[in-house]
């Protein structure tokens, strides 16, 4: 097994490049001191995120490839999550000389695979040594010409609407904690949950398609529906009424929830990681067809759910105690 | 002490928020999904780079400040190495819970106080838990009606030549490693090559100031001048001739290698992190004023030091095993 010390630091970025389909539309690709990408609309739009080995993944719990597809899809929704389409990645990996050179590339495989799904491309990156796996990428993409759609415009009379399925991801993940991961004859509707949870798969078009139709405000749910809605809530100096029959895709929970006697409410309430789409439109406005509406703004600063404060955990923080998150 | 972990994510985040000065130039700042900032010429200039501790940096020879500094710094001079204006950072850091918030506050004071010297400001960013500090920083900027200045387009009979000082960064780190770092009362000209691996200070202006004199290749010097410029000979399909006497500020040098008893010539040659600027220049062109030509493009693939291929290590490699690197 080739390791990535015996490849050494430009052995790797050679494989990794050979990986990456020609981007045509870069005016400088991967292999400078920096890519140079066009912007149409002279509005660029940047996020960047940190996945770390242990905290966001496990590498006996997902493959290579789906490691490299969920720290894509993360960063790819948080632009897609201002209206706007994405268009470019870069790429940090740290990783220890140890790991196989395999395991590398199969990260960068799945990356391009997620890049794929939305036509964007990997522009650039940077490979280092360090004790622990940790992925930071950093996603790009333009304004069609639409205004960015900020965490801030929600007014009261407005619906809530939601894109994606909320929950399956915390849900895989308490299966896995469970460890149903290693079982063979899990049932489907188990297995989607764990496969929510290893590569959520983002409806990245919704995002774009909520700006057309003017939303006032919009976000991804990487922390937890409540979490993140409580963005939207603070930002826009509103309340939020939620209808708990209204989120969508929760049958898929319950079975999960039966097995682990766990309660569903908080997966789909509290889970983090499925990058559902949760926005705000305007009273009157036609919500495009992805979208299900799960409640309304109002007046205040509490978010309400069927009309009471939710007592349990709200979301997810990075430095909490292990077991103190996602747990119900 | 107030640590990482007492504070909490969020917590940690406004903090830092709060040390950001407002950048007037942006659609959306920091706090929302992504940012959303304004790109003259719509075409983005892009780069990653990672920052470990122990490998990069060591939060017992640098202050927090510094870490920070040399961080921005890193990354706005790749993208001033293109010809373009660098105008934002995007800021992940990942951290262990028990480290002080202090210190996550003075590298960010470092990040701004840097960005400041060129203008740019930090518009997002990301925070998480890890094992190990790891700083992952994004740069963006925008070319201002030039092409970008790549590594390709290097043509036999061009100038090489340099704007900053080649060595310094490596000369310190030679000293830090000896111990020199704790004696206080070090010669002042020691104390600026400590200085010098500390906090580089590119000179970022040189970047675009190259690309309007119609620089036809630039990189900026992070891995070793050798070693940089290899990839200039390598991306053109030429040959680089340097003069070793032509090098500027090597007179800095020669007292440290005096006292380690090391050659300030690897230093020089091979020495990584001075984030000075090489770039190619046609002849007849007339050089800009802080550069300092130091050799020739010619014919081959060879890069020769006054005649001959440098014998000694070339620069530096993330999975070569500590002490082979940099060592004389």
């Amino acid at each position: 097994m080739m390791s990535v010390a015996d490849l050494g630091e430009f052995g790797l970025i050679a494989e990794i490049r050979a990986l990456l389909p020609p981007d045509p539309s870069a005016i400088v690709g991967v292999g400078d001191d920096a890519a140079v990408l066009p912007v149409p609309g002279a509005r660029v739009v940047a996020s960047t995120d940190l996945l770390i080995e242990g905290r966001h993944f496990r590498r006996d719990w997902s493959a290579a490839k789906d490691v490299g597809a969920k720290a894509a899809a993360q960063n790819l929704a948080d632009i897609a999550a201002m209206g706007a389409v994405p268009t470019a990645l870069l790429f940090g990996l740290a990783i220890p000389g140890e790991v196989a050179a395999d395991w590398v590339l199969g990260v960068t495989r799945g990356m391009v695979s997620e890049c794929g799904r939305i036509g964007a491309a990997i522009a650039g990156g940077d490979v280092t040594s360090a004790d622990q796996v940790m992925l930071a990428i950093t996603a790009l993409g333009y304004l069609n010409g639409q205004p960015p759609v900020t965490r801030g415009g929600a007014r009261p009379g407005d619906a809530i609407a939601v894109s994606g399925p909320v929950g399956p991801a915390a849900a895989g993940l308490a299966l896995l904690l469970a460890g149903y991961g290693r079982q063979s004859d899990l049932a489907p509707e188990l297995t989607g949950l764990i496969d929510a949870q290893r590569r959520p798969q983002p409806r990245y078009q919704a995002g774009p398609q909520a700006a057309r139709h003017g939303a006032t405000a919009m976000i991804d749910t990487s922390d937890g529906l409540l979490q993140d809605l409580g963005h939207i809530a603070a930002d826009s100096g509103v309340g939020l009424e939620l209808r708990l029959a209204s989120l969508p895709g929760t049958d898929v929970l319950r079975p999960a929830a039966d097995l682990l006697q766990a309660d569903w409410r908080q997966w789909a309430l509290a889970g983090g990681e499925d990058h559902a789409f949760a926005a705000t439109f305007s009273p009157g406005v036609t919500i495009p067809a992805d979208w299900t509406i799960i409640g309304n703004v109002c007046d205040g600063a509490d978010i309400l759910v069927d009309g009471a404060v939710w007592p349990g955990n709200t979301g997810w923080d990075h430095f909490r105690k292990p077991g103190s998150n996602r747990s119900s």
